[in-house]
């Protein structure tokens, strides 16, 4: 998949028990951006206050020295979002911050609730007023309005009203709670520094402090973590673990530990396994970078076939590209990828991608390395066909977007003028991913076993009598 | 007073009924920003849904074509506030736009509640969040929590509970709403566009459009108007007009008419009360520009002491000029005043303030109109001496920073180096203002007829369990 | 004369021999901002070196305590510029600093060269390289160029070759020069402070640093300021002072002395003339503000009609301002101005303003003052009908645009819809200014006496083989 | 080498005959962006004049569609510029643009002339002034200077008179002139698009544009392009080509195709030297990503080491990163590389990098590694020890900064902690870029045969009498 198709909300980083909580969270959101870098925002707690700052774009621009040293305290909790809409105003950003009845609570979420409109709808009848579009909103009105005054007992309750994928750390001023859907949708991973503890949607954002990667926090399980140390909680029947297995595909940094698996080692099998299912006569092997580098470099080591780095990669791409208008047709993905001759040139090359999504680039990419001279085009993709949407915290499109909800593979291979087009079946990712259950599969089957909203969200807020728009 | 003593909250204005609203409604703020330049925001409706833009700085500033073009509809609400803590922050600025059970409410709000407080832990007890620290979110959570689904009802049985002052427009995705709590204490005016209604807090934002102005909305009053017009209701029992006599004295622009009259004209009057209360052997008189202009200009007229322009007053100051730290001292007014030699040389000379509160710049002032040649200083103030702090509205200082608190008139004469000062008294504010009782003297006499906050607002806050920090 | 009319293209300010020279040409500047705001620029020296930094925008916005803190050294020179065009990047902002043969030179420039296109094409011919569009190049050019090593002596003999209005500042390494065209068209002033030397466009930038005024620097004097003290030169022969009478009228700040005088003096003289001139049967006179208060006044005083403030004006006009396009219209004046009824209505008023130029804002105001209800609207310029171009560094349009090149008084009263029109006559103006002859009136009498180009500039640059366009 | 340590001074591209001239040029400098991300500048011709934007910032952030909608015309000249300096202000941004006796001239370069102090010194005793401190500006007086106004003629007298090293593009109103010093010591290219002719540094300047490379431009080469077309001359007795070996090693982009080599290739090239030179017992290579991706794939397909993705690259770093300063130590590499754990844990690591310039970095991804679990770390570097500074083009440190200009490869191998270490022979790199000769190894053997300094260029500068500091 070439990088821009879809994105993961967010990435979420806590801090509780060391004097430098903000800059720690600060560099941990630094070392998450592969999962966001449209908003950033960090709350600090001193122990009886919160400081909160947010902004837009990416952490280095977002937080200055000064803007940083305001954000006292011992404990902290950050957050950043990729977001496709164009609603990434300020005000959907997070950590969200309010204060309630029993004092000030912060929250960063990673994931998505299929049952926010329902649950909204009924907060909202007992009084309840929303000031953003984030459903992270409907767990602190939830607490709010909770029967107890015990935020850990409130937290419980209020958890097992949500429906949906959730990785979240909520921080009062005395305490910081993280916490997984039953499920273990998304990651979440728990660390320590000097003694105090750390928690972060990847482990990678430990390494850049030197942090210590402890374990995941488990699917179900509440974290909670206070001046007394750190207490586990699983109010939650076992519901059977459902990762989501594009993390290992595409979102999580190679780097990381996740699940208990370095995910550079999950990406290799992915190659393997590729090649394994469609042996295929070539020369060369390349990626689609950065994402499917490894991918690729695991299908060669299977294949024998070499590895080479057969496109280039432009890491200036930015927001605000302006692309000429007049004469400059086709331009695509020529911005971001150029081909390199003599890799190409007159070879059998087999191109391996982590997905396919809109197919649009693929289509790209194969005439971009046909054009540089390559004599065939195998395109090779590191996962099963993508023909549903991800109502558990992945930004899809729509179902109609998505090529191989409507076409079957030779009419991809067709529309992406490939010579060879092969998916990687169910079976190859799971052996991959190394367990053959487990995982959430949903954009390949369909199987929305976390419920699904009653309609698509989107539809329903547009209808639904009136709509803030920011 | 020198401008940058203290400052109204806010200046508020709506539209219903008139395709261009979000464009008038851009203009009306432009015409109010002596009531407040830090933050400017406009909440737009097109009968279905909200629009929503705020940012900070001046309403040029803020606003670009693209950002009026999304502001659709044809009804529309808008603030610009002037803040003096640190926190003026977006988070703080206003229109407040929220979703509820019934759909969508934007609120502006020019004024101060005194039972904020109570309010507030009462709905935290219910189960409100609260994501900013304006009292004006009060309203939306009273009206969220109502009993009732209709808002009319909801809206006044939720007025019931507010004491203290408010101008305010409420706008749904149908109906806007227009109200000032039962002493009138800030202003708010109704106007007429193109078959459209317009609500300012001041009758000059009328002017900029080539509006009509129809009248004040009254003290209690609430005029509701949606597609079938404008209808008025009065639910609360009569509690005597107490108009804040300080927007005759200050706040509002000379040109707008506030309360039947017409400002420029109290201006006046305050100015030949204070000439007549206390001649004055001189030979020239002067305003501190531009806020005591029409004052001295009416000392002048009725004292027959020519009228001069003492005082060159820049408008170049910005809110990042840096004053110069090493060898160049005593800075301070010289920034924004200069004085004109030839008016003052050799002459005996009247200051006309409209009013003097800390009396640090008032000083300044002498000492800057002494050394350019002056020789008798008599300051004036127009207004009598503040000892009390505003809690309907007005960001004054503490009690402690008014100078008139611990000082007599002949300590202040002294410490601000005036050959004679005088004071305006209260009946010669009042005769000016045209009406014997009818105005709120709370600064002048400490009379707290609308109620007055438990403790200071921000000690309480400080210790409240708890404080999410912008 | 609606302040956005035309403007000064700049004011100019120099420090020799005070530790704080940076910081005291900052806020220099700061106090001639009304003769530019649209870049700003300083450059320093401590003796051995120049720093240097320009930038656009206002004073305060350039310079942050960073940028200050570079501009090392004990002497400096500034510029603050007014540009129309659009080629108003910051690489024809000034002071412009180059190195040349004996080291470095900076230097800021008021005014306008008249034969720039010859010295130029001279220039160019021996060599040189223009790098900008500022006929201040040139003087950098002649003196490197110069046969002579001797910076004085380089200078002079390049003033020789100098036509049109100058009041220039110049800098090396070791001295600072300032220098007024033989006429002394533009104005120049000598200060002191704390035993460093100041010069300044206006005297109102050494009161901001309780500095003192010394004199004017004389037509044709050249100033030498260096570690041995000030010298004087007047290598030219006598040519007859020949002051811009519009830096009377307009340009000059009223606190600024200038030529001797007090301005608020003068334009209060051109008030009284006026009255004295035309006598008129009205109720009140006004100013359009703020450039005609003065004026104004000193009609009222010498007329007896009262003198009222009926025209509000707005502070917060942006650059960025955005006027709304669709259906409010005829929008023009009214973001500046608003008329105060109670003063207008049902009254015969005088309009006094300090000049008419293309008299499209003259029309609105008159309007705008009818529509508040006046009966008779009498506008009266202080200065003669403006009928010819300035070439002496005032930036008025061509002669075409000037209403009163090709309209006669009475047609001009029929365009702008005034009842009557009077201007001051030259004699009115030369007795307000309080001599006879010694002023310019080219833009009122076509005199061009310092030379004219020999072609309007632009065009000749159009078409003189080519342009780098900023 | 980590790409920070040094860097080629910019990126130049160029179009003649294309009605997008300046809209391809904003492309080609974006394909060009890995030689300078600190300024950006496109100078348009439409025959009659120029036109000028430069900003400071990436090209995608500098250029916004209305200022490339100003930069009209069929000809133009871009420069991408990296600058170590403080002084990276838009002053010192190309392209130059000037105007001169015969009209307009526009200049970017890429390179650096070792006479530049004569030539600046002869110039200003000849009358020139300097603007800026680029050597560029020297090309301009000469040609301003030169006896003759046959553009053509002026402009090979005055190469005549340059020493060093330079590929440069000068555009007149109506000729676009591209030339390399005799050596050809920096890259320039040829390239076709739409009956148009470009220039560019590098050919995948011209693949992102789909244009067509057609050839280098030959050392001591000038091209002219006017309508007529396109002429050479090779005004220069030969010189013996010697191209700088660096930009195969490092600077250029592996797509591009440089002195008739794909650069991937060479690079491949030197990585399987290095393993024929220096065999070594290892499990897995990793490159230091990613200027080395590609020497290090070489490396293990000659050595039959498998090659892994042992350090992933952030991508996100900004300018504007904060170190916090407390307690978080020993940051430095970590912000941008993190090693993954599962390739080095236990494994006999062969790290690959491109060069060794302070060794600094060397050693913190020798402790990354070794700290990932690696048993051994064995450094390669894909050339021979850096002992001596550049003069031609390339913004080495100084030679005392350079860790082989004072250390043997021993001390080095300790210096940076590595189990071994080598150097790859100079024969070696010959050898990889397949000629023998005809290669500038200036820093590598100090011999400076394009010429060298007086004196360092800084040091003269700084005591050269003056210096205006921007």
């Amino acid at each position: 998949m070439s990088d821009d198709h879809f994105h993961d909300e967010c990435g979420i980083f806590g801090v509780y028990g060391h004097p430098e909580a903000a800059n720690l969270t600060y560099l941990g959101l630094y070392a998450l951006q592969h999962r966001g870098q449209e908003t950033a925002g960090i709350v600090s707690s001193d122990g009886r206050r919160h400081f909160n700052y947010r902004g837009m774009g990416r952490v280095a621009d977002v937080f200055k020295r000064e803007s940083l040293a305001g954000l006292k305290g011992h404990a902290a909790v950050g957050h950043v979002r990729y977001s496709t809409t164009g609603s990434s105003v300020i005000a959907n950003s997070q950590p969200i911050a309010v204060n309630y009845r029993n004092g000030c609570l912060a929250v960063a979420h990673n994931g998505n609730l299929t049952n926010a409109l329902e649950l909204r709808a009924t907060l909202e009848s007992r009084g309840a007023i929303f000031q953003t579009f984030m459903d992270t909103e409907i767990l602190l009105h939830l607490i709010a309005q909770s029967s107890s005054n015990d935020l850990r007992e409130a937290l419980i309750m209020s958890l097992f009203r949500l429906q949906g994928a959730y990785s979240m750390i909520l921080m009062s001023e005395g305490a910081l709670m993280a916490f997984r859907d039953p499920f273990g949708l998304r990651p979440l991973s728990l660390g320590k520094l000097d003694g105090g503890w750390l928690v972060a949607s990847e482990s990678c954002a430990f390494d850049i402090l030197d942090g210590q990667f402890v374990r995941d926090v488990e699917p179900g399980e509440i974290v909670f973590i206070d001046d007394n140390g750190l207490r586990s909680e699983k109010p939650f029947a076992p519901a059977g673990r459902r990762f989501c297995l594009f993390e290992f595909i595409y979102f999580s940094r190679p780097d990381s530990f996740v699940e208990g698996e370095q995910v550079y080692e999950v990406r290799k099998q992915l190659g393997r396994e590729l090649a394994r299912e469609c042996p295929t006569e070539a020369d060369v092997v390349i990626a689609v970078p950065d994402s499917s580098n490894v991918a690729a470099l695991g299908y060669s080591q299977e294949s024998g076939i070499p590895y080479e780095i057969g496109l280039i990669r432009s890491h200036y791409v930015g927001r605000t590209f302006i692309e000429p208008d007049h004469r400059i047709r086709h331009f695509g993905a020529k911005i971001k990828y150029n081909p390199v001759r003599s890799v190409l040139e007159g070879k059998r090359v087999v191109v391996v991608d982590d997905s396919i999504v809109r197919g649009t680039t693929s289509g790209k990419i194969v005439r971009m390395v046909r054009r540089a001279g390559a004599k065939e085009v195998h395109f090779r993709a590191g996962s099963s066909p993508i023909k549903h949407s991800c109502f558990y915290g992945i930004d899809t499109p729509t179902t109609e977007e998505l090529i191989a909800s409507s076409k079957e593979v030779e009419e991809i291979a067709k529309a992406i003028e490939a010579d060879t087009l092969y998916y990687l079946s169910i079976d190859g990712m799971l052996r991959a991913a190394g367990r053959r259950s487990d995982y959430c599969l949903a954009c390949f089957n369909g199987d929305y076993f976390a419920g699904r909203p009653a309609n698509f969200t989107k539809q329903i807020l547009e209808t639904n009598g009136g709509k803030n728009r920011p």
